[in-house]
């Protein structure tokens, strides 16, 4: 097991990484609040480490949610039902969420637990490499809305991170593919050394190697920590996390919640931005095919979804939460490894990058 | 105008008190964080005072939300109207939300913005007497839920407070008296001096004298500051200014939300809290016929709806979030200007307490 601290004073919490965590007792319960725990699960993930998870809570008063499965139910009426349980079991404010899934899950449940009673403890153990790199870590929660994706949300910390490379076992491909995407930003944006390991290593890590997992997954989150310990609540540096997400969440929204994945929309996002960067004489045209390469052998997409044009992609984009008083501003890369946010490019560039693309 | 600041480090705010404050630009400026602003007001309201806010923010991109006027509509589902008009129009992260009403407006109001995009500013601009006094300072955010009063929120503090006291010249008379009883609460738990002062200007206020007026919002105000500086989350001391609540929040819930106004509820609340207190052997009996005396002046009531049995209000006040852990916290006065927090009570008291008042 590795552990590593989001370090964020009175709210700093561990994240732990690792084989066999999910039934571990010692993980558990010095972060449970009181005694009382609401597990918040869904269909899919539940059958599978629903058991486990309660073993290891033993002794505490136990309720759990199960959500339906998918982007598609990240609502405010979905959310209703976690409050609904809460209440109807009369949980106080001393009860403990824990959130057991992917990233929809974790924002939900951390929502939930920012909103009820105005604010209860609650645990992520996220089970898709794209939670446990990412969603699980930095406390972002929420959920979406029909003009927007997590318009709806707060900044809510966990008390730790249970993040088990054994869930991964389970995973389907293309969710696996997605988290692979999240993985390859960190190199991107601030890990140049990362990189270059990803490029050497990604065949392993596609074949899901526990040593490689566990590296991968260690590595992303330390750098996620990093810039979260340094931004928390997204006033400057943070954004950088947002690489290909502008161009990403335009996707999402186009295709409707769930058709793609969040992962797979980043990474055409992240190749859209590479894409800009270039054109913009930041990275080498060579640079933004070397990363189409990667994203091929990670199996996720290079291409916006057929019948997405420059027009839709623009009115999309505006409503991003990245628009700051009417200027679209979008995470590019300086060099590979180094991420700047800027408002900073010609609008015929942004459309030459999203007609190559579309 | 008076004026008095709750400190609360970097999320300290002013509170302005006076006549005619709504128009004033001057106000209103320096706590916009950007150009957007929207006004989110009620049906019953926006007519009376909207116009004149507007003026005020003369020059800034404005948009308003009318919600349906009453306690009933305070609900998720009522609160997602906001979101969608912000979306509708592309409000972003600099957006500021203005709460112009009552405690309804100002409670949805803020935690909308606490919520939308994960946190955005907000100001309150309290047109009732117990918003003035009450709801609309502190921070406290939130929405009802079929099983419970203010069980989904936040805590998120306004930029700034401007009560015009000429907003309460078309106060109905019974929302007035509301109002009092949040006063009468300050000058209970922590104001003995205060407290003589309302049982010597009392009549004078309920003939809204404007001098009275502004000095009993102002002095209100300076005690809810004082102790929602020293425990903005609801750690510990905080809980004093729930005297009455949780008797009250029993009534509200038994009679649907919106037939006894709040401050109807906790003026009753009170008198039981005063009651048990006496029981107890804390205060003296002829005390609490002083308070009965004081609230019917106030034109207050003074016993629990009819039909309310022993059981039901335990049923009730069991699922109030000041139960921890399943015991039953009350607010209780240990001597007249002086509140506890406590468990301490035999059950055979509570009892008779609720059958006296019942």
């Amino acid at each position: 097991m590795q552990t590593l601290t989001v370090d964020l004073g009175d709210r700093s919490y561990p994240i732990f990484i690792g084989e066999q965590l999910l039934a571990r007792e010692d993980l558990f319960k010095p972060y449970l609040a009181g005694k009382q725990v609401c597990i918040v699960s869904n269909e899919t993930v539940a059958p599978l480490y629903l058991q486990s998870v309660e073993k290891a809570l033993n002794g505490a008063q136990i309720i759990h949610v199960l959500l339906r499965d998918g982007e598609e139910y990240k609502t405010l009426t979905e959310l209703n039902s976690i409050f609904d349980t809460l209440l109807n079991h009369r949980h106080n404010r001393t009860t403990t969420l824990i959130a057991l899934g992917g990233g929809v899950v974790g924002d939900m449940t951390g929502f939930a637990a920012a909103c009820y009673q105005r604010g209860v403890d609650f645990i992520q153990v996220p089970t898709t490499l794209l939670s446990q790199v990412d969603s699980s870590v930095g406390g972002k929660t929420g959920v979406n809305h029909p003009l927007g994706k997590n318009m709806i949300g707060a900044f809510h910390q966990p008390r730790c991170v249970i993040a088990d490379t054994d869930a991964l076992k389970t995973l389907p491909q293309r969710e696996f593919s997605a988290g692979i995407a999240e993985v390859l930003k960190y190199g991107l944006i601030c890990d140049l050394e990362f990189y270059h390991w990803l490029q050497l290593e990604m065949d392993g890590l596609m074949a899901r190697d526990p040593q490689l997992l566990r590296e991968a997954i260690y590595r992303s989150c330390v750098n996620k920590a990093k810039v979260v310990a340094a931004d928390e609540r997204e006033g400057g540096l943070r954004a950088i996390l947002n690489l290909g997400h502008t161009f990403g969440h335009a996707i999402e929204t186009a295709q409707g919640y769930g058709n793609w994945l969040h992962g797979e929309a980043v990474a055409v996002g992240m190749l859209m931005a590479a894409d800009l960067s270039a054109r913009l004489g930041w990275i080498k045209s060579g640079e933004v095919d070397m990363l189409r390469e990667l994203l091929q052998r990670a199996r996720l997409p290079i291409a916006a979804p057929k019948g997405m044009d420059v027009q839709q992609f623009l009115q999309l984009m505006a409503v991003d939460k990245k628009v700051l008083d009417g200027q679209l501003r979008l995470v590019l890369l300086r060099e590979i490894g180094s991420a700047v946010v800027t408002t900073e490019f010609p609008l015929n560039e942004l459309k030459a990058c999203i007609a190559a693309a579309a």
